[in-house]
């Protein structure tokens, strides 16, 4: 669809990770250049990725809006770093938002 | 990509904000058109926006889908009057739906 | 937007529902294709589709990433399982994802 008036588009990326993986994750993702960033708990289940074994446990859902640029970056970052060792998952959504350049 | 058979767009309207705040902003979002709203917890952290300051804190994050004209609306609201005093964070991402018609 | 380089499109399967039929969802999801989900408490409120009165209550937000293919199955299941007696609340969201085989 369209964006509404007003709106850009913009990038959220989303990384689901245990939670001490998440602190330093958190980290990295300010220095990669987000301006912010929202976490909620959050409970994960299932087979994930590289551990081929049943998975279960606590997490830390982290969001965070920003450029494409940006977007690009976080998650070139999570492959390179912590794919291959922990149960990382990442992805990103087209979003629409009003005030973009407090994301920027 | 395509949507799936039987399905509908409509937008999913999502605005994080300090609790206090959010419990206004519930009431304005059912009063701008939407039918019901998930709220969940959330910790917030960063340079929000008009607030240069780093910013840290408990949140609730609000999620309605909507039609694009309600979400346009609520989008509206939000920056007439909340943007200038308040670190609000609000954007739209296109969802699919089944049984669309119970978010008309 | 164009996908980032070396994302791959998948979709995003959000369910949310009361916490005891949930539970029945959580199964039905890995049954029917999925390799893992994420699960966060939320808080509902509203008229939820068939239930005309005033809705309000503890949920679970199940998320999930998807091929196509399987969003629809689980979609289409929600449909005939639940919604006709459940208040429950079922999109699909594009997103893009790295590392995209973990979730086939």
């Amino acid at each position: 669809m369209e964006p509404l008036p007003g709106m850009e588009k913009l990038k959220r990326v989303t990384i689901v990770a245990e939670s001490v993986v998440s602190e330093r994750i958190q980290e990295d993702v300010l220095r990669l250049g987000a301006k912010g960033y929202t976490t909620t708990h959050a409970e994960g289940r299932g087979s994930r990725g590289v551990r081929a074994s049943e998975w279960e446990g606590h997490n830390v859902k982290l969001e965070t809006i920003v450029t494409p640029e940006v977007a690009g970056k976080i998650l070139k970052y999570m492959e390179d770093k912590y794919f291959q060792h922990f149960a990382v998952i990442a992805y990103t959504i087209d979003v629409e938002v009003i005030r973009a350049k407090k994301y920027r």
